[in-house]
């Protein structure tokens, strides 16, 4: 049995997603990060680093949304949501997954968490003006380099679909129309409309 | 043929010490990042994000040292550089190098590069004075709850080795001392040993 460690509105929702997609059998352990739920010594013991999303497994614990996408992927190899014999394609793949999580969730970053990196009130307030603007750069890359369609890699769903989604649902908190990315746009609204989806946001703190 | 974008003292580093213990055929492009090189047009058309590493293949560019790092283990399989048929341990060691981008190194670019997420000349010295701290609570938890010893995921020499190793390169830049960490340090002090990391640090632009 799979046991997530998921916070609505954080990246754990792309594994959440993941795991309804493949029908895996599963629980959900809700934690409540505005109440300190990442910081509290039971958390801790699941998770040193005091983040969301953590997969328990039989074999252990599994964190980071770019490693837990693709455990779920190969599991489940038979729903095809990576190319795993495809040295270059899945290489791809983890690099546009890679970026959202070295790059693009950083970026966003900083308007909810820049005190994770700078302490006075005068930084964190420039550091959340430059976030629209940060993130309309990623999404311009995304929309005119790397989108292909009609899903994240081209024809099939993978493991980009659901973190691209998850990471979308930050935009508008962030000062960013999504409408300005027209093709992320109406990948967001397809994203929406599916029942792993649905199920997923179902669940609240 | 593979061609590597390669910027000394960057984190691209790690692909090239991962092509060198692979002894894998392919060239070195040298990029200069301090004279502009990675905003260059040219260099632009071959990753648009305007960064190292990158990787020329015969079906197209590969970023992201997640992604690089990975698609070198799968094409030298022989090599056991990652365990590509064991789900778990798969995921756990790309959960350490997706730490190692999206939180380690984001930590220390806020040091040289925190001009990219704020404008502020007191914000960029707030950002600075954070890093010592910053690295040194990554390097705490992988000194003491990640790193098995005597490689990063524990007997077996992995991808995940050669990029703590880039990064503990730039500790002392960072105001932090590496002997704070002692399995780490001689960690970092047998990788300075390696054949493929003398081969690969002998390049300086």
């Amino acid at each position: 049995m799979l046991t997530l460690f998921h916070a609505p509105g954080t990246c754990s929702l792309a594994s959440l997603i993941t795991l309804n997609e493949l029908e895996l059998d599963h629980d959900v352990h809700l934690v409540n990060t505005m109440a300190g739920g990442t910081r509290t010594p039971e958390f801790l013991a699941i998770n040193p680093k005091g983040r969301v999303p953590a997969l328990k497994t039989e074999r252990g614990i599994l964190t980071e949304t770019v490693a837990i996408l693709l455990y779920l992927a190969q599991i489940a190899p038979q729903a095809g949501l990576a190319p795993l014999s495809d040295p270059f394609a899945l290489g791809d793949l983890q690099a546009f997954n890679s970026y959202l999580a070295s790059t693009v969730h950083v970026a966003h970053a900083h308007r909810p968490r820049g005190s994770r990196w700078a302490d006075e009130e005068s930084s964190l307030e420039d550091m959340k003006r430059r976030v629209p603007g940060n993130m309309t750069e990623c999404f311009n890359l995304i929309e005119t380099g790397m989108f292909r369609g009609p899903w994240v890699m081209g024809d099939t769903y993978t493991i980009a679909d659901p973190y691209l989604y998850t990471i979308c649902t930050w935009l508008a908190g962030d000062g960013v129309d999504i409408a300005n990315f027209p093709r992320v746009h109406d990948h967001f609204k397809r994203m929406n409309e599916r029942p792993a989806v649905k199920k997923a946001l179902s669940l609240t703190a």
